[in-house]
């Protein structure tokens, strides 16, 4: 595969201007040397056929080469601030002097010194890059003046260092001068001490007043500065663009009306061989207990693989469904496939597109005690900000005598019909949040947020989970018992057919939604 | 401070070859149009001229831009591989098709895609540079066909990826094909896990045969690659100049010659405001213990301010000590300014000088019962590779009553005469190595060597340690005892006057080597 040379050279302006200056002089030399106006023009022409190559030179990709490619940092300068593209700016962090380059990587080694007094003055010369200093995921409007960027940064940069976020906003018809910084710019780290070589990071900048305000276009700038993190002289900014406004494509109206959706969905990274029949259980279940004012927004990490795919279809055909492929995000090594980055991601992309968030896994079933509607209840809790509610952790291995010979055809939520009663475990819980108020959010829990939140939901809301069924290709019954109570593995179960007496009305919905196309559905 | 375009930019040879091809075609045209032979020269001297600004261009920095720099990475190729430069080269990791450009920092964002089938495909784009790949301290030849680099390398780089280390040696009077690759390269960690931004790494590197084994000079180039680290897909590799033999340098002689040195002291690094009476005790203390054929490496990193230096002069001047400036390490962000690095650094760099040597503190007194020599002592453990020897743990506040006036003039290793006696409790040991046999070493001993170990030193040779007194500028006796026993702070105390014994010597052998003028040393 041909690497391509994609990075165009740039030479500064100043370094154009000095280019400029020398050709004038050759011109008036050539003056000089020859008053015939032919040979002058051909003089002149030869110039423009040579500056037109040596400007093809900066900007064509080089095709002629079949060896290693030699990448280095090369430094230009900019004169002005609205140019669109990234620029990487470093400045000393100590004010002391130094004999360091300010470029990352020096072109040639530095060598150790023997002073007058005979003291070995040592240098250490660093080379190369082994992580980014940010990768940006997402950038979002969160309101008239506020706006969230959601990445990673580097692990060791945000542990030992306090890299620092600025926005700035450069209206499309600008001047170099018009270009606004955000008054109040902060970082959250929302996922909870993880990470790895990368960590989660949401900025949220604020500008003193409404930005692009006469919807007349513009963009704004990330400034991620390093502090000194890899390097304590050098003080490394990157600007770059994360987010662009046409004009006219702002609707301001966004941020006060009533969401689109009631419900909205924001799935943890889908990964692995999952098992296409639970998946299929699992949104049809959903989608029967969210109702129509619902809407699902499926990450994809690599787990939608051909045949789940074939389950999400007809409610991606129905616009259920919102499937996001980001296998990208596995580049980069963070936590449990960068998880917590993705549901922030979610988070504040469909900020104004739905009254509640949920945050919850595929192998979990919300479950609603009879007499209460998803309505209902989240109108109890319309003053809260955030609910968490527990879980009702199921067997995923235990199923009943009387389904012998016709378990296969059965659904998960109809046989795994046993429920771990181990007292004293904390068990995870999960949440749904309103999230116009919420500025950061995890997996569990969200602890960024204006508003209360409650804990006390028991009798309206909580989770069935099928711990270790959904990665399962194998049929999951391997156990059939014919008891109301027993300890299996020295883990106390009772049966438990909440589910299963519900997973009759999930089929007929399913079959009413999209018909029999996923009757033949294998594990 | 003016920034500089230090890195020159650089056109390819494949790319040159390009635009040569096109001056030629100019060239052919011109004189279809011009049959003139003195125009012919006057267009070949505009394009000399030409030629020669554009080549100006790529190489000078340009000095006229006021602004604030944008730095970026180029990507040129290389067409030979006996460059003296710094070089990067990146290659994907796996073989799937794939949209991500080569280029670590995209030179504008890529956008989100949806796919035919509604299917949005989010792009993950990244900037700048967080942590650099590797930071080298020292290469030094450990043999006639073995290397060592010593530096830091990313820490999360090398928790969570494995990063590989080659070796080339490129002759100096070479074509590009005659350089030769290790065969052996392998990394030792000798930091015990620690680490921050970065960690300490020792390459080894052996090749096939002798290296320079006619003397012509040579180069060894080091490199390094990510192995997908900070981003999956690419494996980065640097490449760069570590070691430079000019012709004749080489005395391969000496690896098999008896050292010059019969006992090195390798110093961690120094810092902070310390004691100069303190040094200077310490040092009147070593010289004369270890005799006329040793040596002290001391490694400045901060700590030998202006009165530490002149109690180190007399000493330096009678060739006793070497004093490395490391101060630059700070920059990076290690365990403890980087002591692992110094200490492995020192063992190469005087790996051939000394047939054996030391590591230990600056409050630390290596101490032989009577009747033994340092010489005795190292010929009685000569068979092993290594010995470890016990610590001798001494209050840093209590002294005797008997002093009383005069404590202020006294010698630290005079006056603190508590030693600390509680039992069960595990001490630091200190260690000497024979350095040939040595391949990487630590604080409290060397994990990485050929031969033989022992602890077993007990009556040959201890340390006395007297903690919390070498950064101590205020007179450290506190409490005034006159007691042969005591318990202090819940802390049991004997009488122990070793050290105090041996005072009167050190001051006289001082006198005798420097004359008097440290007397007036303040704490």
């Amino acid at each position: 595969m041909g690497k391509e040379r994609s990075e165009k050279e740039k030479v500064g302006g100043g370094g154009g201007g000095g280019g400029e200056h020398n050709k004038r002089n050759m011109f008036v030399s050539c003056v000089v040397m020859n008053s015939c106006a032919a040979e002058l023009k051909l003089v002149l022409t030869a110039l423009l056929v040579l500056c037109s190559i040596a400007t093809l030179f900066q900007i064509l990709p080089s095709r002629f080469t079949i060896s290693a490619s030699d990448l280095r940092f090369c430094i230009s300068r900019i004169t002005t601030t609205t140019t669109t593209t990234t620029t990487t700016t470093i400045s000393p962090l100590n004010s002391t002097t130094t004999t360091i380059p300010l470029t990352p990587s020096p072109p040639s080694a530095q060598k150790d010194q023997v002073a007058d007094n005979g003291v070995i003055k040592r240098v250490f010369n660093p080379y190369g890059s082994a992580a980014y200093n940010f990768i940006t995921m997402g950038a979002y409007r969160d309101g008239h003046n506020t706006f969230a960027i959601i990445g990673l940064a580097s692990k060791p940069l945000l542990l030992y260092s306090t890299p620092t976020y600025q926005c700035e906003w450069v209206p499309e018809s600008s001047s170099a001068s018009n270009s606004t910084f955000s008054t109040v710019s902060y970082r959250i780290l929302p996922d909870w001490g993880y990470g790895r070589v990368y960590t989660v990071v949401v900025v949220n900048c604020t500008f003193s007043e409404a930005v692009n305000g006469e919807n007349s276009g513009g963009k704004l700038f990330l400034e991620a500065s390093t502090s000194g993190g890899g390097d304590k002289n050098r003080n490394i900014t990157d600007r770059f663009e994360v987010l662009n406004e046409s004009p006219g494509d702002l609707n301001m109206s966004l941020f006060s009306s009533k969401p689109k959706y009631d419900y909205l969905y924001c799935g943890s990274p889908l990964y692995g061989g999952l098992s296409p029949q639970r998946v299929r259980e699992w949104i049809a279940y959903h989608v029967r207990l969210f109702g129509e004012r619902s809407h699902f927004v499926i990450h994809d990490a690599g787990g939608v693989h051909e045949e789940v795919l074939e389950v999400l279809k007809p409610w991606l055909e129905l616009g259920y469904i919102t499937l996001q492929d980001i296998k990208e995000q596995e580049r980069f090594d963070g936590y449990y496939h960068n998880q917590f980055m993705v549901v922030n991601d979610c988070l504040h992309r469909y900020k104004f597109m739905a009254k509640w968030m949920f945050f919850f896994d595929v192998d979990e079933y919300i479950y609603l005690p009879p007499k209460n509607t998803i309505k209902s209840v989240l109108d109890s809790l319309s003053d809260y900000t955030q609910f968490t509610f527990e879980q009702m952790p199921m067997s995923s291995k235990l199923c009943l005598s009387a389904d012998y010979g016709r378990y296969y055809r059965k659904w998960g939520i109809e046989k795994l019909v046993y429920r771990d009663v181990k007292r004293g475990v904390r068990r995870d819980r999960k949440y749904a949040i309103q999230p116009r108020n919420v500025f950061a959010t995890g997996v569990h829990m969200s602890q960024n947020f204006a508003g209360k939140t409650t804990y006390k939901t028991e009798g309206k809301i909580k989770y069935f989970h099928y711990h270790g069924t959904i990665a399962q290709r194998r049929e999951p019954c391997r156990n059939l018992l014919n008891v109301t109570e027993i300890n299996f593995e020295k883990v106390p179960y009772v049966l438990d057919t909440t589910m299963r007496d519900l997973a009759w009305s999930v089929k007929k919905f399913e079959l009413k939604m999209i018909g029999p196309k996923l009757q033949n559905t294998r594990q």
